[in-house]
């Protein structure tokens, strides 16, 4: 049986490490062991010696062929040679059904692009560990050139070792009767944990992209529990809203939805956010000339905007995981390819030194534009009227208190949950 | 408000017809009305007099943004004026858990490259009309430049009008105690009325493949209701067991699965597949040289592919979605790609004509090649030892009952449903 090791530059950098953690790894016991190489039984043995049993269930785990280590610059195939380093994507919830969508996307090349091979890391729960092991079969089985090491576990302080990646789709859903205060809290801790976890292991210029609700406050909680990363590469998802935004412009004024450009959504993933329509261009005119309705544009473009997941439910009686997933993918392509000239794309990232006014130390979405190396740069040229001013100020003060409510989970003293009884999670969302 | 027509090639071949149908679309009522554009009403207005209340309700549907008609020729962007003529694909089953990834897989331009737009016609249920709208709307939201329109109904006749594919996913499932000859039948009778519709309305080089199952006599049933389409052109997917077959070739001979070539699944999508070891290459080296344990291979190898499904729905707790949505978008790929050279891919197509001795009127799964025109040719130097004659004769065996089972459906006199109490189909399958 041939065995050889990894050659990537990514690799190399790192040799002791990896070293170290393949020899921890236990194979997962997959069906697809009636197959299993030689080499398995050395794995494990290795792994029984180093670890206990305890030790061993919280260690990552290879799933089947991926459990064998490959030098991508001895294969034969001409296009694998020119192939950049891989990339490890570290993804929580990956037993659920966004990321059952995700997971394939980002595997076939989509996202990162034809030459970039991928390892995957796939966090989850003690409950949905088999899942997890049903879903990397299900990538073994899918034969994806690119995708080079899956992994699984649920300790994040193994899952995110080296990752360059962080893909944060797991959270508590909101259980019955269960105040908005009670949800930050709850899932609050999940993300001091994994805040945590990203500081102590991820590789230090690791982005974050958190899409578990509320997606703007856990990410503020992520970020102040990981100072060793970049508060910039820290993003709570709003592109999912974006998208649903361009769409019913692109409807209402009759066009198809590329030519409408220079949407941003403002603020809080919740009910309070702001679809942008005065900065918006239809085939590179003003949202607001092409659209006469102003009352539509004021009082019915954004309700029917955060309305529409909480409809698509109602028509399809379970929630928009596909088009959740193509968002995520949006919204990481949209930080690996340069914008656009003259258009621009939102997601929540930290205000600190935004040119808009928000307050400083929240996650707050804003337009954004980047030259496709992973990082942004703020919009600067956009119209701020008062109709717009109000309703991001009304965002701002709840994502405000939001942040008072978990200033304890930041390591901040001060903060009381001072959060009404209204709800403004999502409709459509746990 | 802007309205333009189609104006690219596969359209301006046929404008009275588009013209026609168009003009008695009904706009599906989706929540995204809020902001409809003002040309909705009309639309409405000629639907409702052209056609009575029922008629309607059997009529295809438009969706939400997918209403609007666009002349990408005229387009702003500079890509879009060189993309080809827009294809028509038809897809039942359209609400189901494999349309739900494959849907998104096809708008994405993964499967006929990035410069082929693409029209979906989705086939549902009066049950799962709701649910076909909800997917429109998530189609509607993931904003894929090449899906240009997504239109959905219940009624073949019209849903296949003008189609280039035809994707069958949509079946019966088997229920509790039910023999396979009766599935055979349930299923058979809604293969005879799509196969009719598709000879009545589907492009004359309309390209159909079959997923639901029992797959391969479903095809032969449709194939026999539509004269009027080439027998070359209908398909039975075995491409997620030669996905299998491959994953666990690598598997055993530890190297990675891109390295695995050459292999057939010969026969009936049912346990009497045959995974051929004996033509397979590794590395380009005959897997029998690779993979010194003739009883593995002989044993092992093909249970390990068919028992596949039944293993992952152990673990995962549903059926493998997502791997079956990535392997027909392989299969389509396999006929609108050149096959590297030396390779080969599988295939269920008509056995007429075939130079491995198989009785002829029969869908089987066999090596082919292709130029990427969506055409195949059969491979004609593979190797068929007396171990692989046993197990293909043993399938063709099956199949032969089954269409003896169904020949009433095919407009065939005779023929005797003798198929024995044992059930071959697939785990993990209905």
């Amino acid at each position: 049986m041939q065995r050889v090791t990894f050659s990537t530059n990514a690799r190399a950098a790192r040799p002791l490490n990896i070293a170290t953690r393949r020899a921890l790894k236990v194979r997962a016991a997959t069906p697809s062991s009636a197959g299993k190489p030689a080499a398995t039984p050395a794995k494990a043995a290795a792994s029984t010696a180093a670890t206990t049993e305890t030790a061993k269930s919280n260690e990552e785990q290879c799933v089947g062929v991926f459990c064998l280590e490959y030098d991508i610059s001895n294969e034969p195939s001409k296009t694998a040679a020119t192939w950049k380093p891989t990339i490890k994507v570290a993804v929580s919830g990956a037993a659920g059904n966004i990321s059952n969508h995700l997971l394939f996307m980002l595997a076939s090349g989509e996202v990162w692009g034809k030459d970039q091979p991928i390892a995957l890391n796939l966090l989850g729960s003690e409950r949905s560990r088999e899942a997890l092991e049903g879903v990397a079969m299900e990538l073994e089985d899918s034969l994806f050139p690119l995708l080079r090491e899956v992994n699984i576990g649920i300790d994040p302080r193994s899952v995110f070792e080296d990752c360059d990646w962080a893909l944060l789709i797991g959270a508590k859903p909101r259980g019955p009767g269960m105040e908005r205060g009670d949800l930050l809290e709850q899932n609050g801790k999940i993300f001091v944990e994994q805040g945590k976890a990203l500081n102590e292991v991820a590789d230090k210029n690791c982005k974050v992209l958190v899409v578990g609700n509320p997606c703007n406050t856990n990410t503020l909680i992520a970020m102040a529990n990981a100072p060793g990363l970049a508060k910039e590469n820290f993003h709570a998802l709003t592109r999912l809203d974006e998208n649903r935004a361009k769409c019913q412009l692109a409807l209402k004024s009759g066009v198809f939805y590329s030519t409408v450009t220079n949407v941003t959504i403002w603020g809080n993933h919740s009910t309070t956010q702001v679809p942008d329509f005065v900065n918006a261009r239809i085939n590179n005119m003003p949202a607001t000339e092409v659209i006469s309705d102003r009352e539509w544009l004021e009082n019915e473009f954004a309700p029917c905007v955060a309305t529409r997941g909480g409809a698509l439910i109602k028509k399809w009686g379970r929630s928009s995981a596909a088009s959740t997933a193509v968002s995520i993918a949006d919204a990481i392509k949209a930080l690996v390819t340069p914008t656009e000239p003259g258009d621009w794309f939102s997601s929540a990232v930290s205000t600190d030194g935004n040119p808009y006014g928000i307050e400083e130390g929240l996650v707050f979405s804003m337009p954004l534009r980047s030259k496709g190396d992973g990082g942004w740069e703020f919009v600067e040229d956009v119209i701020i009227d008062d109709w717009l001013r109000g309703k991001i100020k009304a965002s701002e003060d709840e994502l405000k208190k939001e942040r008072d409510c978990v200033m304890h989970l930041m390591g901040m003293a001060g903060g009381s949950c001072e959060l009404g009884p209204e709800d403004t999670t999502l409709p459509g969302e746990a």
